[in-house]
């Protein structure tokens, strides 16, 4: 019933690579399914100016699709500027991993988290959550290691997935054949400990009903512990 | 308990005046407690290229705010671009709006909706929908009297309320000093049966758990229903 | 002869209500005839670069029209930027109202004054500019009250009229359907004394003389007393 | 008592040199006394989008200043997006020009005048639409020449002079010395025949009464007439 | 006595993989030691305006940088847009792939070549060039299989390799450590036969004589020979 | 064989004129055959925020076309940004000059060479750089007069020259109709001693091999010795 045969259920395979690029504190390319997503975490010791002098640290995410990502070429951001799609997508990955995030025990200095799809199949801001957790992981145990950092400011895991009603069916991790045909479509950010942190349901089509978003969180849930686990993986791996 | 000593599912009082601009097909001065937004609605023939000759309508919306909204001056977007934040919440409504709108039954033709806040004290993005839902019934009523559409085009009504945890307790319709300082911030576009169009809930501090957006819920369709009626008031008085 | 059947020297019904909205320190709305410009002055105790440690004060001005303030919507300025148009008129204002104002007393601080037209039917800038001192002068009143400012920096009332040749006649306070016909126009920004602080006249179809010229201000002095007579009363009242 | 030694009515030296570049249609560079201006006029085939098969032609001019035409040097134009003032004087400038153009006669073409500053001493904007005038009047001769166009579309000569209030004493073509320093600072656009086209007067830091306007008026006048015989001069010679 | 060990004429391993991404015509991720470029090459069936009905093929390119590609993080040009730099990149791409291609064979459509730098270590343009030449060549080899290309517009390889005078001596392929100290940087473009296509010298600090340029050419002459060879086992593996 | 009837290794007839401007601290007119350039060096005694401190000079440059110092008229950069052509030349023109500078002797001051093109005729490039070195050499003799630098820092004459394969020829000094032809296309710059600074050839039709590209230098070596000739004419005059 779903074009790639998977259950209504089931996460595409999902695969973690640390390490990636050799300059980034904390990198790492995630692939959920066909969607590539290469994550770096900067670390930058100076904070934006409205937080000079507040000994609070800050996280922040930049979104980019490189322009043949997608099955047509799009134009390049760089040159026609960022979209408002774009910003609203790197506003969301910030927010997501600040939800994580113990900004008094990081100190005053800023992680940048770079998140730039490669590849898209659909999920490209929950996979950029996801990898960008990872990265961000990365970057602040190296702040850890050399003792910049002491006690750790990371609360919990942060990943996201998006469910959605594909053919009057809800579903989990849609692609992008699912996701183009969904009637809703939603997105899913929780902890570690199924907490959420951000949830976006919208309809794309026909409206929906409380049961069928309560089917939607029951699917993102699971989604989630299946993220966590890959997360775990990949950094014990 | 609350700064307004409002109780926790008590929306602030709303106006909404018809009618108050001269050129606009449709228009409204919505006043959600001293949040005011003026909204128009605007019909122009040419709809946005990738629907030429596609016999379907459009719905978009704009929104800004006047520089002097909000209690510190904003510096103007005219100078400055519009910001993220802007291009988040006018893609916003425009879906919105666009969720109780049948296409074909609108024919070829665009409606803009304008929101532009004339004072600012928090739920400006709701009051943005729920008045703009207002001036766009207003001109398909002059495109239906006109008899350029036949059949109504729109299928429900649309509005729009915040809920968040205050002080750790879920309240309805926050306004700013509630909204500057809620754990929890959320935003429910539902139709006049109930139907949910979006849902935003977003941790600011703490995360939430399920029980707590359940809450919230129950709250918001408290909420929209009062705006409902105030909407089917306004368009009868 | 006048599309609204008024004399050449009769100016449209003025009003003028102040205190509009809650967070500006001074602000009313103007409507001179169905032209209607919200004005608000903000307070600002830091200056532009140029006058730092000057001990002089600026007043500058802002303009904008909301989208469907016309009879036919405009492009947003926030998405396509600032007009020629809107730049040369918002310089136009702030000139303006620095001619009224002793910078010395007002002390080391900045007003920006922000006009914004809800309704447009000719004479913006001019109704921005006489609501715009009425804005001014309330939030000089407050920096006075409040013992921030000791001596009244307001040397006089500043209005503006504009007036034209509308078939063939001298007439004062077009309306659009005379400004957009007209062969001159003229815009005559003027003290509460009668002394001249801009006069901008220009031909838009056929050239004119030093005769007409003079009706022209005959004409102006006539409307810009009757201007600053509603200022006087709204700020009585 | 004038920086220059000048009488109160004394132009500064007018120099005109036409065909100046190999290129443009109508060319010359115009010198007042230390201020140096270039000015082409370019024939396009192509109208403006909002005159397509109107069978009206369009003259416009763009207005530049290069880098170090002032004393200290200016960022450039190019680099930081054209100002306010440039788009004002621009829009000046055209509207000058089309004053003393039949546009019927003209027939459905445009013609780009572009005035740029190679030295700056007060005055650019009238010495740009005084040899914007004869780069204008050579480039209808071409189209004449031709026989692309038949009767004459230059109704008049068009010329432009400053004039001001400097240290009490009203005075005609102000120099930088004296153009900073001006209590009141009028530009004024005039026919051949003395016909008014645009007149601008603004207080920049004295108001001005009728009388002083009066008087500069007539220095105007004198101060037009001498540039008008300067472009006769250069046009025969 | 290079940073790397290497000797004078010794380039960096070079590995060039193909096909690495789905929706692309032709790709490849090159890498030059340390320095990772992926290349994509899109087909666009409409050519540039000014092709329209020539008969003639376009190829271009773009060229950009993932923001830590680099050891500090760069800001990203989605936000500040193209610098000079990126786009002189990208104008030398485009100008030596089109030197390699016959674009009357080609036909009226356009191949646009995007090359973004995921890690860089030096000679990113020359990577690109490289690189972007086979994604080219796959996108091509595309077309003529599906028959839409008939005669190959592929005249021959097109390889890139910079040579600079590091200490003193001149060497190959420099990376990073080098061309941030080397005294003159050049990027040498040729064909598969030897044939150049662009040559860029440039003395950053000491000035440089013939002699020394003869040097530079030699290497390069054997730097781009390596480089052809591996573009060939690339496509043939 | 020249469209000129120029022998191929002949130069184009070369004017410098000194003191052109009156407030730069140098200035000339080039004329290069009939491209003429405007250069002007201006003394801005603060360095780019990089260079704070280090004690060491910049010298950069910025370069313009008139709208209509070309055939067609080109649209105004000021209006539509600078162009990646513009920013490439610039950042030739800045780097060659630099490389005739001791920056140390320079001392922490900033030299900004603007180079506006006032009618062109191929080679716009080579002649500014040509002037702009005559503009900087008479800013810094200004500043040594002062005694504002001690020691000199201009280290040699640079000059530029452009070469090409026109008609499959070598020739120098391209002009207009030889460079939109030629196959080859080259810009030298050198040192007064004839050391290389920048070499830039690039093959716009047909690839060119080492034979020609020594048959171009050899050409340049003479076209620039008789550049520098010129400079010293301009300078000792």
């Amino acid at each position: 019933m779903r074009p790639s045969g998977r259950q209504t259920n089931e996460m595409r395979p999902i695969q973690i690579e640390t390490g990636v690029t050799r300059h980034a504190e904390g990198s790492c390319l995630i692939k959920c399914g066909d969607t590539h997503v290469l994550c770096t975490a900067s670390i930058d010791e100076r904070v934006p100016p409205f937080l000079k002098n507040s000994g609070l640290g800050w996280v922040t995410a930049e979104y980019g699709m490189l322009p043949r990502a997608t099955h047509s070429r799009m134009n390049r951001e760089a040159k026609r500027g960022q979209s408002g799609r774009t910003q609203e997508i790197q506003r969301l990955i910030g927010r997501a991993l600040r939800a994580g995030v113990d900004r008094v025990a990081l100190g005053e200095r800023q992680i940048v988290v770079d998140c730039d799809v490669i590849q898209a199949d659909g999920g490209t801001r929950c996979a950029s959550i996801t990898g960008g957790w990872v990265a961000l992981r990365l970057a602040v145990n190296k702040l850890m290691k050399a003792g910049d950092v002491l006690s750790d400011p990371i609360t919990d895991h942060v990943a996201a997935v998006s469910c959605g009603i594909y053919a009057g069916q809800p579903v989990v991790d849609l692609d992008y054949p699912e996701d183009s045909e969904a009637g809703t479509d939603a997105n899913f950010v929780m902890t570690g400990r199924g907490r959420m942190i951000e949830v976006q349901a919208s309809a794309e089509g026909a409206t929906f009903g409380r049961d069928e978003l309560t089917t939607l969180i029951d699917l993102a849930e699971g989604g989630v512990a299946e993220l966590v686990a890959a997360q775990k993986a990949a950094l014990e791996g």
